[in-house]
């Protein structure tokens, strides 16, 4: 009989947070947790199997294991490699040499995942994260449709939570996100915001802003947000945790809810097999049902296409290409 | 109006993951944090403020803040203090050492909430549990009841976690804890022990366990669970964070629920005012409602005291007293 | 030390449900059931504390009671009253008559309540929903705000779920509702639209709909939706109970989220304190935090007349007026 | 791609619950309802599909359907039939007669069932219980383990919650249950109760209880509960609902909780194969993956002969037997 099972690839600060969210959700069976410090794989294991002994918590079978474990697995969430890389603690984070260590992570994980299947919906949080999803997606000839990136996800719940601040309403009644990479060239889609119907233009009108909307400013804003959250705790976790978490329940459910993630582009917006990067799609139980091509106005266009540039700069670094694998 | 609020003091490994889990809970309102380090309870409130935004997350008010948030907090979490002390790298962990750092800890942490509440239930965390418990009940005027330890709520979790391991079963079907010092002098209540019905005797009769029961071994793998948490992962958070969480909602919903948590005797066992452990208890939303006193057999009467002695060991280190608050 | 209470008035086929979904929330510690017929309320009380012995149920505390239970209460959900009256079987449901009774039960019940609170947070349920909120509102002197109907909270989740349907999607990623009267003369305010960022226009493009978007059609089926419901079950109570306490936890945890929720309108369209009807509010923990005016298009400005005119119909049915509690 | 499939057959008073219960869940992506009155299948579907719109809901599919839909179900609660007979209005409950009724009901429904499938688990609810589940395990060939009933788990839980009540805690924290006939005949065994280890000697010396614990008081409290229920609001359907759903969370995580369910015994207690009836039972993927006879005492033992006697005076009137199927 099958039973529901999730395999999380890499549980270091965003790993474990995955983790300890979908234990919580009462949908899988079983979780197994890979990563290459098998000491750390185990011992989270084991601290959430000892939560399940407590009051509320679903038995959900958690247990350390190895790539084997793919075989029979839904959902693979995928949180390997380092977040970000300093020459010195006092840089900025070192994106370029980042793109070139995790580009052999996530070859490395997808060459680990691909032994065992091609059916399993594969979610990746990896950074920099469209330049991974574009290797994972290309490079392994893997079902179409079944490998995405959690993407301006996060950014998007930023920009929600930013303006649901701003007018003292709950971010779940803002309808909005940011579209491009998931990073800092990532822009708002403001053209399209809804606060339940009242849009860009009416809500300083409305409600009783701390600030006037402004798209430079929102677009700063999440940035700034990432930063803050690295800058104040030293990493980012419990959001993107929660995005994974929340795409792996539309997969299982296939709920068909329309979310921004990062998958490559077939036609969309003039980009053809050559770049990775968020516009909404629909998720269900297939993975990314549809890419969703929504217009924008001149200035999201422009966001859009520096966005795509600056991801195929890192791709370059990466040195992605349909035929990598070939050389391996 | 009044609003549902937590306040949690500390979010290092372990007051991150007691927030993350209280997100999830739909219950408070409002959750304050509070660190030493400004930046880090600004930094995960941030990053937990973002996971609102997302689909199925209830809009909690997340928010840094100082001692005055205890004001009119209905419950406080304290997993404030490191949670171990070594002095290399390879050592094994300096109990005492940590014992006096963490008193002043909690001294410190105590006279911060007392300038504002004496209503509020606080739930401590800090380790050497048991002494921090008698250092925060004892010292500082505190109403009675309202103050209590997670103590061996976790080490219980583990029990129930190995013998439902064992017989592979839900460990939600296993009835059962330890009691005294939360850490290796817990022991395990096997007369008590019944998997709905089934005692310790008959047991290995009934299901087919992998091993045979035995007290003396179940006693050293709960300890040895929490060594191989740690020693895997570097430390624990996730079962104690998810305990603490679970008597909070104790409180708030007034269930009145069992738990073994730690607090000062007033005459079980012998005890009056001079340790704190952990018994069963009755938590509901006045706290620790009542203490229950269950007769032990000879074995466990012996493991009582030993495990009494032990914690005293660690008072005195810690300097506990009634009169040391005058002292300040 | 407060806890968390609710009182239901009514416990028919609309407030059994309402409970039996209240005590899923984990967020109230106390729920009181108020009937006419006292066996029933003590039956239904019975009933679900028999549950709460259930694994994963939270241990609220559920009794039957009298309105001396609401002197306590945080919020008071209402669904007294018959949800139809028929002068014979086959015939169509007689409103008029319905308002003739429920005006009535609905005094009753406000009478009842106001004998002992004016602060807990009222949220209707009783049809004909808009007239039985402008007795309530306007009768009793009740602390504004403090009382609103669930209104076309459910007429939406219709238009949601029929617009999710027709394109294959979840309907949580439709943001869209309906206006006006919680009845046949509701209308869709379909020039807001969005399915994340898919507007009115745009969604026979993107999507592959089973039919084209008709904003006829659209106002039709949600009526038939709720016809369909009632000719098949004989009545309608999983989704209005569904939306009353997803209102009733909007409230709880102030969580400021925006609902189409009926109150008196006070300026908005031209109205002012002549009608009650749907529109988009901020609900918090003082109930209806702010009123929202959107601005409609001609078509939508028209149904809304048409509905409020239909409201006021009823109205002059249930004799509503400032002025009539100085007749009782 | 495989998604959790629930089916539920009859969604009268209890079905309906089972419906509602399920579908907050979170655990099934598609629920198919099964009713002789197809209407009211289609409404009740309907009106679950409508609150899937709301705020906190999962998108599990839902819609009315034939047996065909077992095909792919994972698991199909069954709470078809009549839940009583009566004469007339003031008599009572004719129990025989509704074994004859209902016995055809389940033959119909495990006809329907078996037409389509013999993997799923089948939960059935349809009273007189255990003969209705002797029935469709003994004459309908369906893979062994994979049909139980909800048996004495409700009793369970009233006998727990009463306990509680008495003693003022948590009904959670008691552990214990009743055996035998769900019905007038099950009996609480109380040689076997635990409230966190306290049992039946003590608890009456370390809580005030409103009462003193008395076996025959507990047994006939426990059948006096479902009465009051039933008198009071003309069926019980929430706990039992709740215990199916528990049940079938359990079959889907292949929790491997100790539940009391009732199924055909096999040596147990003197009896192979003759009668059905509860005791305890692991349940995971498999459904009953194991029966457990715990050992009972003297009094307890002559209830357990009586219960099964009562019930295979049922089963006579229902004229079960395992070849009976051969005569359809």
């Amino acid at each position: 009989m099958k039973r529901n099972k999730l395999v999380i690839v890499g549980v270091g600060h965003v790993g474990s947070y995955v983790l300890a969210d979908a234990m919580k959700l009462g949908l899988f069976a079983e979780i197994a947790v890979i990563d290459i410090d098998k000491d750390v794989a185990y011992g989270e294991a084991l601290d959430q199997e000892h939560a399940t002994a407590l009051t509320y918590m679903s038995n959900t079978t958690v247990h350390a294991g190895d790539y084997s474990e793919c075989a029979n697995a839904d959902v693979i969430i995928c949180a390997a490699g380092p977040s970000m890389i300093k020459s010195d603690e006092d840089a900025m984070p070192d994106r370029a040499q980042l793109a070139v260590v995790n580009s052999e992570v996530i070859r490395e994980v997808m060459t680990g995942i691909t032994n065992y299947t091609k059916d399993a919906i594969i979610i990746l949080i990896t950074n920099p994260l469209d330049t991974m999803v574009y290797i994972a997606e290309n490079e392994f000839d893997y079902t179409k449709g079944r490998i995405f990136g959690t993407g301006t996800m996060l950014d998007s719940a930023r920009l929600r939570k930013i303006i649901a601040t701003n007018y003292d309403i709950d971010p779940k009644s803002v309808t909005g996100y940011m579209m491009g990479e998931h990073g800092h060239t990532a822009f708002p889609v403001l053209s399209r915001l809804s606060v339940q119907g009242f849009g860009e233009k009416e809500l300083d009108l409305v409600f009783q802003g701390k600030e006037p909307l402004s798209r430079d400013g929102l677009k700063k804003q999440v940035v700034k947000a990432a930063f803050d959250v690295l800058n104040g705790k030293g990493w980012t976790n419990a959001g993107v945790a929660q995005a994974a978490v929340t795409l792996a329940k539309a997969v299982m459910l296939d709920e068909r809810s329309v979310y921004p993630v990062s998958t490559s582009l077939h036609g969309q917006y003039g980009y053809d097999g050559d770049v990775a990067l968020s516009i909404p799609c629909i998720i269900g139980r297939n993975g990314v049902e549809k890419q969703l091509e929504i217009t924008l106005d001149s200035q999201e266009l422009e966001w859009l296409h520096q966005s795509a540039e600056y991801i195929k700069e890192t791709m370059k670094v990466a040195k992605t290409g349909r035929n990598h694998n070939s050389k391996i």
